[in-house]
């Protein structure tokens, strides 16, 4: 049946249906629009009792409100790289579909592990767990990088050496520095939620920077 | 490398896809669902006790009600904004992307203070947590505005001065508005209150009064 | 300005995509979505202690899943319904769209109500509220209707006045039943949740006999 | 009327734009984005006390994140399965629009028995409802699979018998590996609790082993 030309081109057809990357990006858009939306729960009504100043209930909610911040804005990072990312991505085949959504599983535990920190944020479990959430979406964000950028056919256009190695350097810097966060928390909780708030602060100055040198570097800067 | 042609038009196309609205729209539109959905939750079911009437029942959530009532009807303005602004806008750079998401960031927080709202309707803290997150998001919503307006490449076609103007004013007044319903709160938690039900109802009014006067003031009318 | 005629080409266009229906979709599919998937949140853990057996738990969560299995029902029928109307729309204006908004309105506490009367299934006061919500989104059905097909530069072609009455029959009856299911809830509250249960069974007995006279029929079964 | 030529075109228009499965993608992947998204809402922030280990708090919640991972996975393969049947399908009538309404009826309970397994994980009636969901689930799957695949007209081209006995297996079987889950579920409940943890390993390596045979059998990959 296959070595018929029209059974052919129907088959290709299908395939490419199949490949189509369009409910990919849905799914992901819709667990990304979901994730920071379900953060603000973990930020509990305070008792307010008369006479209640505006201050008093905002430093009652301060840890979930910066634990709200930190990882909205985390959400936020993981959803422009992985929109950067599928910006390169023609095709999506088996592999990558299912890539994708253990990369989501880690992403959709970001509500807990914020609820454990904005509870408990010098503790130093909490600041623990939420690390090695960080690390798993950051090992999930390179293992996708390597196996798309490896395979031409599911890219709009191949990537050369120095592209790739500039994206996995995206991809994977932000895992090492969450790996310190990790490993400190216990001897240095306050060094930890630091780097948990300032990496974000790092990323902004750094495509602040980039975009600066963007006209001579035009490779480098796509994938920030 | 960017010296050959061919290089140059592949180059396009990537920022082409890089810039492509699609999934900021996606996951705006998202969260705004998400957010008018979610608002319900911080509606309690309330205890019924055998031979409870109706009103009473009701009287028992108004509060949260009129906070449910209120939180919606100015998510579904800030959407109806969102979707006009975008109507204008051709590509989304890295700048509009994040500025998009520091936009949502306060939206998020909506439910929270719906929440607050309705458990503490007559409680200057919360009237002024509500009036805190509605400026917060009125500022983002004049910063997007100023930016996009700003960078002709990013429109379909570039808006000239008297219309940057109008849209300017859809998005600010509201803002300064929602700073004296903040500013009243602590003297007047009553007039806080009607302000932000209110101010939906004088946007109704504007809206009707202004499709009347659509033919003579087209440009005008877009923004509202 | 308005005179020359590339302008006008241009403000065409802005018109075009400013009434493009295409978001007013997204933000009312991602309300559906979450709204039948939220509902699940009304079904709490039942306390289960050893040697309790399935019957036990599942007669305990009964009312719950009863409530649930309803209010899923209504949803998908309202979203069968939202999907037909708009397969009418070509264009969306701004009474459109916020007509629309103010269908979702009530829609978005259905979870609400279906956790009232999973709560209270025998109460009246549960299922007059329930009755009430389903009211008020069917009164606001049979605006949009009447309103998009009074507009015929809103749709791909008019309706005549045949079938402009079918549509209008098939937003309104169901209205009727739960106003009366409201009205009887008082003296009769197992009547009314047996009608609440019952419709969902009489509409899909009727879209089956609808479909069989379809070929004589097909303005008609278009919009049931 | 039906007679004209002129009205049977755009007949066949409206009829087009009702069967266009656009919106039923939409709403799906919506609720697939949040139910793998509310699942975390079960896994409760353990109470920490000074000096708790990382151990002892992921033991705490141990159970319910395997009820997680476990729920998380099984969603993933029904909407990879959902993804793969619906880029066969062209059109959707009315009875697929609501046989598929009907299968997400079973999955929006999925948190629920999530919530169910995590609390209770050794508890037979947990395990027996959480089985009795996938039995449903994979019965709705197994219904929409035939009706789809018997009707041609709803297809982008008809599926020959042995491609519809492969892909009503793929169907199948996970349904019937489940039914004995739930039925040893009372005299062996860590052998259920296996199999719903370990039926995804086996598809991971079906998966795997079919890729390694595509070329030699393209059709029976399609629908893995």
């Amino acid at each position: 049946m296959a070595e018929e030309p029209e059974v052919d081109e129907r088959t290709r057809e299908l395939l490419e249906r199949l490949h189509d990357p369009a409910r990919v990006l849905a799914l992901s858009d819709g667990v990304f629009a979901i994730l920071i939306t379900l953060l603000v729960l973990e930020i509990h009504v305070p008792e307010l009792t008369q006479g209640h100043s505006l201050n008093q209930a905002l430093a009652e909610i301060r840890p979930s409100l910066v634990a709200f911040v930190i990882s909205f804005i985390l959400a936020g990072m993981y959803w422009v790289g992985h929109r950067d990312l599928f910006a390169l991505i023609r095709r999506t085949d088996r592999g990558l579909v299912w890539l994708n959504i253990l990369y989501l599983l880690p992403l959709c535990l970001l509500p807990f592990a914020a609820g454990l920190l904005g509870r408990y944020d010098t503790e130093p479990v909490a600041l623990r767990i939420y690390g090695l959430l960080l690390v798993a979406i950051a090992v999930m964000r390179v293992v996708i990088w390597l196996y798309a950028t490896n395979r031409p056919h599911l890219l709009w256009r191949p990537l050369d050496d120095r592209q790739r190695r500039a994206g996995l350097a995206v991809n994977l810097y932000p895992g090492l520095v969450y790996l310190l966060a990790f490993l400190v928390a216990r001897s240095a909780p306050g060094l930890s939620l630091l780097i948990y708030a300032g990496l974000p602060l790092l990323y902004f100055l750094s495509i602040t920077v980039l975009r600066g040198s963007r006209k001579r570097n035009l490779e480098y800067a796509d994938f920030t």
